[in-house]
């Protein structure tokens, strides 16, 4: 999406260890008018899905999921991180490993939110490892509901997540895939 | 605001330890149009006010305070909860206690996204102890910006925060403000 590959050109900044900082207008300060642009796209391409709830996991993917849910006049749901390993009974539960913190930990939600009926689009700002997304979708799954695909802004296209969760068989769909970065230029796939 | 009041009725849980529980329309599963229409109650609260910059802290926060952001058109920075001592010259700081969890971290935002012309919206989903609302407001502060007031959806009326912000001198408007509450009644303040 042409808005999206824009921005990050502009106000993006590349740091070491393949750190894309794209905090002024997505997830630390995050440009409302932008976000609400961003998930029109996204409805658009999954018209037609039927979707009934959207899922997205804390915190930086929440103001764009709500953008998105709004859009489309379903609840928005956010699942939560924790490290403890309290389980309750009336919570979906998966474990995501966190390559950026080399850190684990658990996303929950609660089950009285997603039924057997929800047709569910996880919506996140980024996919890099997909560790996240797949988390998400193991929680839809359990909960017996069907996946309808995922909706991301940034996609870090050198990555291994996009394929990763592509070869489960679930539609990705990303406003921006980003082939390669350097700290003087940053390069999209067509 | 009648509509919050009789959806906190409707919804709401009260748990042993003055806790409500919300989250199937407010922090956990969002109702996006609910949101959208508290949004709107702020804005015609604070008509006038000129805000230019809606501030929030991570995580349940975020959907409120988007929502209010959108409407009157200004970005929305949501604050980011840390833990660890590791402080950056670019990044403005604050302390706030835990009750809830008997902890203590920090709230931080990047320097570069308050400046000192800003006139901030602090928008909160509750309001307690108020210490959190306390850190946002000294981490405004600190940027020679100007605390326009705090937007809150839920206060809890019978807890210190409300007087605490408000004896500061900060405009707090509060769309419920609950007076009481057992495990079979919700009782609201006028």
């Amino acid at each position: 999406m042409q808005l999206l590959e824009d921005r990050i050109t502009q106000d993006g900044k590349v740091y070491p260890g393949n750190v894309l900082k794209v905090d002024s207008f997505l997830n630390h300060q995050i440009d409302c008018d932008l976000m609400t642009q961003l998930g029109a796209e996204i409805v658009r391409r999954f018209d037609g899905e039927n979707i009934t709830k959207v899922l997205t996991v804390e915190a930086s993917g929440i103001a764009f999921a709500f953008a998105v849910a709004s859009l489309l006049g379903v609840p928005m749901v956010f699942a939560k991180k924790s490290q403890t390993n309290n389980l309750s009974p009336n919570v979906y539960n998966a474990k995501v490993v966190s390559y950026t913190h080399s850190t684990t930990y658990d996303v929950r939600v609660e089950k009285e939110f997603i039924l057997p009926t929800d047709k569910v689009l996880i919506v996140d700002d980024f996919l890099a490892n997909g560790a996240a997304l797949t988390g998400l979708a193991d929680i839809i799954t359990q909960a017996g509901a069907k996946v309808v695909g995922c909706a991301i802004a940034i996609e870090k296209g050198f990555q291994d997540g996009g394929k990763i969760v592509r070869g489960q068989g679930i539609r990705v769909e990303s406003l921006a895939i980003i082939e390669k970065m350097t700290n003087s230029s940053i390069t999209f796939r067509n």
